[in-house]
């Protein structure tokens, strides 16, 4: 094993010296990053966006078979996630720290090594937090702050009657990628030499561990002038998110199971577990797609898209939330997902 | 006892409904509050502030003599000082909170009680959030952002040789606050009946459980048309936070004991515990008052603004930083303040 430091031999102030050393900023809207009360920006032309997200530790994330670098990775990347889901552009986060005993400073500095990939790649820039002990566990709160012109901010309530409906990507596998993982950490009984068995199955795990956010369908629309009537990101599965556009909106909806986008590997993981592959694909969450409505005359240059599924339409609010199952029977939507909250 | 809600009854969607109701946004640069995948702000004028906090139970507060109402306050209320310590007024703010299945609805509708109460008397929209299940005890993430004009920004950076010491309020008051609470709690030993000793000593609890931000002394510099060349808040004691202003502006300073203000029940205190009542005022945390440094010439302005005191000055970097005390001895001044991460 690597030589370990613990983190009472630096203190808050030599951690964070270590943490964010040899930042630089790529954004012009950073004025100043880390290093004082607060980051200061600048945003004189665009709207500014501003997400949260806090997770915890036996709740959100399961560091026996969680990476801390991947785990740094995605707690930066689901807050992009927001911000293209407004049809934005992240440009700066904060990430705050509550951080037990049991973690060493190489451990914050692997979580910060995700943290900082990602926002290498997604061109987003640290610009400052907080670090501070906890009694039990890691806990990580990201605050994501980007930008859109104002008349480019897409809300959850412009959708329309007969608007359609569509989803990058592919749903559930995300949610297959946890079941796996969940049943070989079962099957491990705590062996640290145990292999488990995830041949075939790569992209599932990924997709958990890993996930990305959507830039590049953001940024698809913006080329071709779409300017989504509303939008999401998929983080609580596609039947929650599907309400909240409805709600918002006042409209209701009819998608049909046979439009929605499954990758392969779930489908075989679904059959294995004696699932219900739509079932995961509707409820299952974190995969960080985006479900959006655009306008019907928007239908060809969508169908165009790689990656981009119409699934459905929206409808008057009467109608309710509808789904069309394979077989032609109209069911209630109802939101099943992931609620940590419940139960 | 009133009625109590379990949170697993309203699920996390109803709990933010619940506690989100009647939310009336005061400042024109909130386009769009709760509600969305983020927050839309609008700060075509001015330069925008950020700054992030968490707060963990059992390390930042201690919930036997906390009530929540005071805690929500005093987590809004310590974002807001940062703001103020770069000059700026706070708008927005977001908060995402990990409970514990001991908390009831009717316990976060206390703690949002006192946030929604700071943000009242502050002037600050709550924007956004989170709100998730938590392993162990309370976790509260608050994130402000806030806005000052391009050439009122004040940075730690900027302070110049010969340049006065200012600090408003007084010291050590929150720190003696929070030794009366834990000598009380010890004394109490559990017993619910307990009736907590705190007479004449009313000033010092109130300092620990319910902070203010100094939004009057940055109104009073603006209207003196007075811009610090350097400022910080004092949350982690004055000589931790007098050496990262020495550290980022490259002097040294001169702070004389005799010329820290201290209030009479702190002294009062400090002697009950038999405490040297200068090393409460240099290294006792939360007071959350200012320090800044003003070019010489505004000593005649400054001394006539009420609750300011000039403490000492800053010097040539290589003078170092010194204490002098009141029998005339330097000392090197180090920081030996609240600092959650070291032992």
């Amino acid at each position: 094993m690597e030589k370990q430091t613990e983190i009472s031999q630096l203190g808050e102030f030599g951690l964070i010296d270590r943490i964010t050393s040899g930042l630089e900023n790529k954004n012009k809207s950073t004025v100043r990053g880390v290093g004082d009360d607060c980051a200061v920006l600048d945003y004189p032309d665009t709207e500014v966006l501003v997400s949260t997200d806090l997770l915890v530790e036996g709740i959100h994330f399961d560091l026996t078979y969680v990476p801390l670098k991947h785990l740094g990775y995605k707690a930066a990347v689901v807050n992009f996630s927001d911000i293209y889901a407004m049809n934005g552009t992240p440009r700066q986060i904060t990430v705050a720290l509550a951080i037990s005993s049991r973690f060493t400073v190489e451990h914050i500095e692997e979580l910060y090594a995700g943290i900082r990939l990602a926002c290498e790649i997604y061109g987003v820039d640290l610009v400052g937090g907080d670090t501070t002990a906890s009694r039990s566990g890691l806990v990580i709160s990201v605050t994501c702050v980007g930008d859109a012109p104002k008349e480019s901010v897409v809300y959850r309530s412009g959708a329309k009657d007969t608007d359609l409906i569509c989803v990058s990507g592919d749903l559930g596998s995300a949610y297959m990628g946890l079941q796996l993982l969940e049943r070989e950490k079962r099957v491990s009984n705590g062996d640290k030499d145990f292999i488990p068995k995830f041949e075939g199955k790569e992209y599932l795990i990924e997709r958990q561990l890993k996930p990305e956010a959507r830039k590049d369908i953001v940024r698809e629309l913006g080329e071709k002038g779409i300017v989504p009537t509303s939008m999401m990101d998929i983080s609580d599965g596609l039947s929650s998110e599907l309400l909240h556009l409805c709600r918002a909106s006042d409209t209701g909806c009819r998608v049909y199971e046979d439009r929605l986008p499954i990758d392969y590997q779930t489908a075989v993981m679904a059959e294995e577990l004696n699932m219900n592959v739509a079932t995961a694909a509707l409820n299952g969450g974190e995969d960080y797609e985006l479900v959006f409505t655009v306008p019907l005359h928007f239908h060809d240059d969508i169908s165009k898209m790689r990656g981009i599924k119409v699934i459905g339409h929206m409808t008057k609010p009467e109608l309710g939330c509808a789904l069309i199952t394979r077989d032609g029977v109209e069911m209630t939507l109802k939101a099943q997902g992931f609620n940590h909250m419940a139960d």
